[in-house]
């Protein structure tokens, strides 16, 4: 049916392939308006709906009310380490941050340019391979927000809910490669940020979720473009956003909803992971890295027991169509990386070549 | 032949419809990868040769040497208006700024910020309808750049040439809507940026040129994706960059390769830009609001001596299929953006109809 092989990317990474058929469309002559949708003004009537479209698919599938706002940004998780502390992150006060890995180490470097950071808890221990919990996590008095990277695409581990900060304090959440894979209560959360390119659509694009009131926290001699407000008071429109960005941003969401919503869409990615983790269980070659309770469903990182076959076994499944499995050069083995929009059909094709390479390399 | 309308939208614009048409395919499988060009890792194969592309064909038509770094950025101009003084205009420094409209204005706003601002010209006198020149333009004793927006959108004015900055002084442009639409001899620049929305692509990447020694003048303690050095160092992917837009620029910047280079490109705007000129010059009814030794050859702005008559041609013109003639709110009135990828026929159906409508409305 399809020349495509299966993608298992950590980002950019795949989208469903409804929503390329209609981009490819939507390229040469957006909804029958005779310009294509990287050539609309955006201040025109067709982009405003494109906009609004995918703002409210957003709201309607994660239930965002009112009190926050939903922005459409530029520059990626990367430039959310710094605005966030730039913002939020004034006087004295202090934010507490929970070391998860290398986004998260990332994320708290920027913060300290700020202010006072606290680190809460930290896997850095065990080579991050889990999510720290419980009495590990010591929050300080009064933090201003805690942070907190909802899944690890390098170590391939997850939070399976929010950590257990106090309720009155905000929790800020980098959730670029987790984000509407499941539900979430947005009520916990005062910023959710996202780079778009694992579960939401192509790079360009950043969606940032920001409770109202914090909004106006930020002093009033920073840069225009590095205050939220700015965005706000102009609806993601103070410049030119990356209009066919969010255009497939929009798309992917409507996939989602089309989908059955989070729920279903959470149901499927546990199904997914759990395909190829059981097999890692059961393998004699193969075993999984990050501790099972703290496994993620995006990005399921491996290795071979025999460490020396691990550069055959990659090479020889991009020759069968199964690409992207090599993991980060920082931990080395394998990752597949299996996001919302990633066929149940890949995992088990994955599987199926695992089986068949561990037969013939026993 | 195509079901699409002329498009004189001042950005988004038109882009070539050979190039839209390859990037249709290319969403679905980037040259036979198996895996769309929205999809592949920033670190891949496929996608290095892209970025490499780009690159590379941006050096040849302009002429840019090593000596020059070529960075694809994300938050459009916009983000340099800051970028720029937040890198280069520190300590006691001044830098000088020529303002010539609306985003001169900003730039000059988001440069206070961060110093000492001297404005050595402004044209706001007479609402920027001209380009201020000669003796008009004073600049300060030492300044550490000379900024200037080579074209103005919203006015319809564009520099013929450099600004008579002391040759030492590094000039820095704004060059947004004019980028590529002919030649510059890049060694009189420190930096030139653009958002890419009007001559060079998509909207979400900024294509900034930089002079390597400025590169390392900006503090060490400003936020890593806000330091010139940190894009540098990595070749544009500190992290992930805007795959897609990048993608579209680089055969954008290689459809003005086969039409034959900037020279070819300067002429076939010169070319377009008479007719309408021209035309205005001639008519009774309507006149062109620039200056005319400061005419923009991208942004045509004209009025209607009988103003109660604007609308009804605007709203003729989009049933004629002539889009976005509207002029910016802030000035009103019609304009007709004609940029690099606008096709010298639209430039006559314009011409046609506006003879057409001044026959029926004398």
């Amino acid at each position: 049916m399809s020349d495509r092989i299966y993608n298992f990317s950590p980002g950019p990474a795949v989208l469903p392939e409804t929503v390329i058929k209609k981009a490819q469309t939507a390229l040469w002559d957006l909804e029958g308006s005779g310009i294509g949708v990287m050539e609309h003004s955006h201040r025109g009537a067709e982009f405003t709906a494109v906009l609004d479209q995918a703002e409210a698919a957003c709201r309607d599938l994660a239930g965002i009310p009112d009190t926050y706002s939903v922005l459409f940004m530029q520059g990626g998780a990367s430039s959310q380490f710094f605005m966030v502390p730039m913002n939020l992150l004034t006087g004295n006060d202090t934010a507490d941050y929970i070391n998860t890995g290398s986004w998260s180490k990332k994320a708290i470097k920027e913060a300290k340019l700020f202010g006072s950071v606290h680190v809460a808890a930290s896997s850095e221990d065990e080579n991050f391979s889990y999510i720290p919990g419980g009495d590990s996590v010591q929050f300080s008095s009064d933090p201003v927000y805690v942070h907190f990277t909802s899944n690890n695409t390098i170590a391939g581990t997850e939070f399976a809910g929010e950590p257990g900060a106090p309720k009155s304090v905000p929790l800020v959440c980098d959730a670029s490669s987790d984000i509407f894979s499941r539900p979430f209560d947005i009520a916990r959360y005062g910023v959710v940020y996202a780079g778009a390119q694992k579960n939401l659509g192509p790079a360009g694009v950043t969606l940032v979720i920001i409770r109202n009131d914090l909004v106006e926290r930020a002093p009033q001699d920073l840069p225009s473009m590095l205050q939220y407000r700015t965005h706000v008071k102009t609806g993601s429109r103070y410049n030119t956003p990356p209009a066919f960005a969010i255009y497939v941003v929009g798309q992917v969401l409507e996939w989602i909803r089309n989908f059955g919503g989070l729920d279903k869409m959470a149901e499927y990615n546990q199904a997914k992971a759990k395909l190829i983790y059981d097999f890692l269980d059961e393998s004699e070659l193969f075993y999984g890295t990050a501790r099972p309770d703290s496994r993620s469903k995006m990005n399921i990182c491996f290795r071979a027991k025999k460490s020396e076959l691990e550069a055959e076994f990659i090479a020889q499944a991009a020759k069968k169509g199964l690409a992207g499995l090599k993991g980060h050069r920082s931990v080395g083995g394998m990752r597949a990386s299996v996001y919302n929009a990633f066929p149940a059909e890949g995992c088990e094709a994955l599987v199926a070549f695992m089986k068949e390479f561990e037969r013939t390399n026993r």
